[in-house]
């Protein structure tokens, strides 16, 4: 489910983000679910606890699988993250990072300008060149070893980000929570016994709150294929 | 009253869009007004014929008197239009500008990032510069001799576009309907005489969705002086 029609979330209030992650996940949950993901940093920020608590079902956030995969590289101790307003004002990647190792420095810098950018599919070309430049620049002044994407729209992104951290003379990893997030559903599944038993690869359902076309181009630039039907449904 | 809560309107469908332009309208209209004005082009563009129809005010927008200040220049022939997804899309100017002048050429191009881009501030410097110049490019290529700027945010990028015009080598004149509309409230007063009788300024008083804090910190960039104490509301 896509809240298309009330997108972005990233630059929204703790109490506006928490209300709308509220309405999103008692529609999926209610549609029966065995398991919910919240694959938006900002919601995984600021709401998962009230979701684990008020759903029936297991709730995964991606906050913990980026700073995860953050901490794969072994004797890493300076990381850097690019994420929206809410989720670098809400601390909860400097709390999970230092979870994970007591002695890690993190810096953070909200880059919410990469947001529309993806979203106009401006993902090429000067404006998004010079805008991560001013995002990374001063992360990578405090020479971060690892430079976590705090956002699930930055990996379009991903080649302008490592082209700028080199130009900025920096070796530093860029990493981001898909892999090990989706690791991490499988093992959550397997340990609570949810596995399908069906073998086959299972369906994609895409759900939006508005414009289902303009939600389908957008994926086809993110997954670099096509996402299929798009729904449209009322979530309010 | 100021959507936070769903900002921004103009990349939304219609349908949206006239649901959102309903919610806030009824709560303002409820607290008591003999005229409501809608600020917004996007709202204007899509929602004034129902919002004019479901409402026991008068109620103007602001895409007549953004027409009316570009057929101001004597002799324009060819108009050039930037404004959200969902004004360009609406055709509202054209309809508008053709009513005014039946000879006139209207060309639009929808410049979406200049939102998100005054929000962030980013109001100097090269990201707008380079933004407005592939914004505005295609319009100073048909000659246009009036740029009218359809979107309330884009006044406060105005020196960056009329320097861009420079140096696209455009002499159009860049017009808003800030000015007109106002002329356009106090003869809709006046003519159905619901003109107030104090002899004072008024009072000035915010209401927001989310982030009352921002909020003030943006209208001050805008309007150059603070606009007091801004009240949180709930519309849903």
């Amino acid at each position: 489910l896509g809240d298309s029609a009330r997108v972005p979330y990233g630059t929204r209030s703790p109490d506006t983000v928490r209300r709308y992650a509220w309405n999103c996940s008692r529609f999926l949950v209610d549609r029966g679910l065995k398991m919910l993901v919240v694959a938006c940093n900002t919601v995984s920020a600021l709401a998962i606890g009230a979701l684990s608590e008020g759903l029936e079902v297991p709730v995964l956030g991606v906050i913990r699988a980026g700073a995860r995969a953050a901490m794969k590289h072994p004797g890493v101790g300076r990381i850097g993250v690019i994420g929206t307003a809410g989720t670098v004002q809400s601390g909860a990647y400097v709390r999970e990072l230092s979870q994970l190792a007591r002695d890690v420095q993190v810096f953070q810098n909200p880059a919410p300008l990469l947001v529309p950018l993806v979203e106009e599919g401006w993902i090429v070309g000067d404006v998004p060149h010079l805008a991560v430049r001013r995002y990374i620049a001063p992360l990578v002044e405090k020479r971060v070893e690892v430079l976590l994407l705090g956002c699930t729209h930055y990996p379009v992104l991903r080649p302008v980000i490592e082209e700028e951290m080199r130009a900025l003379n920096s070796t530093a990893v860029v990493v981001d929570s898909a892999t090990s997030m989706a690791r991490e559903v499988y093992d959550a599944l397997a340990e609570q016994n949810l596995l399908s038993r069906r073998n086959d690869n299972g369906t994609l359902q895409c759900c939006v709150t508005d414009l289902p076309g303009n939600f389908g181009e957008s994926a086809g630039r993110f997954l670099g294929r096509s996402v299929g039907h798009v729904e449209k449904v009322d979530i309010s």
